[in-house]
């Protein structure tokens, strides 16, 4: 277990090379580079496309973030390919697995063992809808975090997350952002939020509401997030966001090619995301 | 892929035994049967407790309801144990993949893909916070459904469920419900809610609102739920019901008689369940 809190850690991994970059591997068979795919099994061709990924991004990046839902549809296999690619991610460099869990509490322990006592990961998301007693199975390891979901990027945010909530009128996403910063209170891990890119307003409302909370901000990119907008409404010196992109440094070219090109996606993002937080 | 509706085959299931038993095989590894544990590896183990649990209990049952934290836990051990845990229940029974699970729609196709296309479960639970597209790539096969989470029946439910929406004063809870039916009706699959044994009022407002859709209802046994309350304010000739009881079926004894004790309490569970629906 890591003595450093989570948030000095990122902060650490940060500021080594000046990025807020998370890349996320999402790795859709049905895009892989055709040349890995001919040679290779499956689960072969997406370890090898992973390690070639994280290779040419790591310099640009800060944190890796792997989507559960691409590993568990491989099968028994999947496992595996979780661990080995965990294992070509260097240590200066935090990982988070996206698997947006959450159970009843006696349940929620078994996801938080898998996820950081079995695979290691450094962070995890965590889905709110059943409350305070699944969320904090996920809180208990000093040095790791859990995001827990907000606000975020898809078309159906709205569709709940917007409710405006009893007397106070307060938005379902901005009670949840708050009940999220009072578990991190009590707990020995930390706790912080998934904001989507593609609402600017949302992310200045749940900074200001949750000042030293980390963000993990996914959108940017193939889901149309505008990166500028995004450091402006939610980086401050003391609140740090994580900006994830997954597709737009993947899949940035499928040819031969495609690490390079993942290489120079992730450096452009780097760059677009150096502004000025606001003041 | 079945022909017959998964309401048909619900009814099917629940006819030809006469019960509307669901049993929860969520296999704790500190609560097995300290033979078993001595006797073989943890995943043989738990194959061997799942397998016996289901000899015993499954003249009272009409589904199994696996929640996927505890094969998570295994490692890629686990993945191998659910399909064999399946491979013991009788074509006859219904199977539920409890993982409530949930993304954006790139990635909700992926765990669709694993529950339902790799490891042939009927039905699975679902998330709801993220909206609409997190939840349709688990409703487009016909003869299958997705429960999404209504009303769950742990102590954190309150925090968000029942935040009161909008001008109309609904229930979050409610607003879900009227959701997912809506939902129901666009789709190639069924849609069904999640809704906890531990608030039967909660649970007649939902069968009141959506008259037809099929209820998971967990929460009897261990949590406290009331069986009778529970078919009185859900149970009508219209709305199936499936109850389900995890840990006091399962682990009802954690001697050497396990098996027996589990069949008894679940032919136990089933009695209890005979109540007539409210008129």
């Amino acid at each position: 277990m890591p003595s450093a809190s989570f948030v000095d850690r990122l902060r650490a991994a940060q500021t080594d090379r000046d990025t807020v970059v998370c890349v996320g591997l999402d790795p859709d068979p049905a895009r892989l580079p055709s040349f890995l795919r001919q040679a290779y099994t499956l689960p072969e061709a997406v370890t090898r496309f992973n390690a070639a990924i994280i290779a040419s991004t790591r310099a640009a990046a800060c944190a890796y973030k792997l989507n559960l839902a691409f590993y568990e549809a491989l099968g028994r296999a999947g496992w595996d390919v979780l661990e080995q690619t965990l294992a070509h991610i260097p240590a200066s460099h935090l990982t988070i697995a996206d698997g947006k869990r959450a159970d009843i509490g006696n349940s929620a322990r078994f996801y938080a063992r898998a996820v950081f006592d079995d695979l290691g990961f450094d962070a995890c998301t965590v889905a709110p809808y059943m409350g305070r007693d699944s969320v904090l199975p996920f809180l208990e390891r000093p040095g790791t975090a859990a995001f827990v979901l907000a606000r975020t990027s898809n078309p159906g945010a709205d569709d709940f997350q917007s409710c405006r909530c009893d007397a106070e009128d307060t938005p379902l996403f901005v009670r949840v952002a708050e009940a999220t910063a009072a578990w991190s209170n009590e707990a020995a891990g930390t706790a912080g939020l998934v904001a989507g890119a593609t609402n600017a307003e949302a992310l200045a409302t749940l900074r200001t509401r949750c000042p030293s909370l980390p963000f993990l901000i996914p959108g940017v990119g193939t889901q149309g997030g505008d990166a500028e907008a995004v450091m402006r409404a939610a980086a401050t010196d003391e609140g740090l966001v994580l900006v994830n992109s997954s597709r737009s440094i993947i899949f940035a070219s499928e040819a031969n090619n495609f690490a390079e090109a993942a290489g120079a996606a992730a450096h452009a993002l780097r760059d677009r995301l150096h502004v000025t937080p606001a003041e």
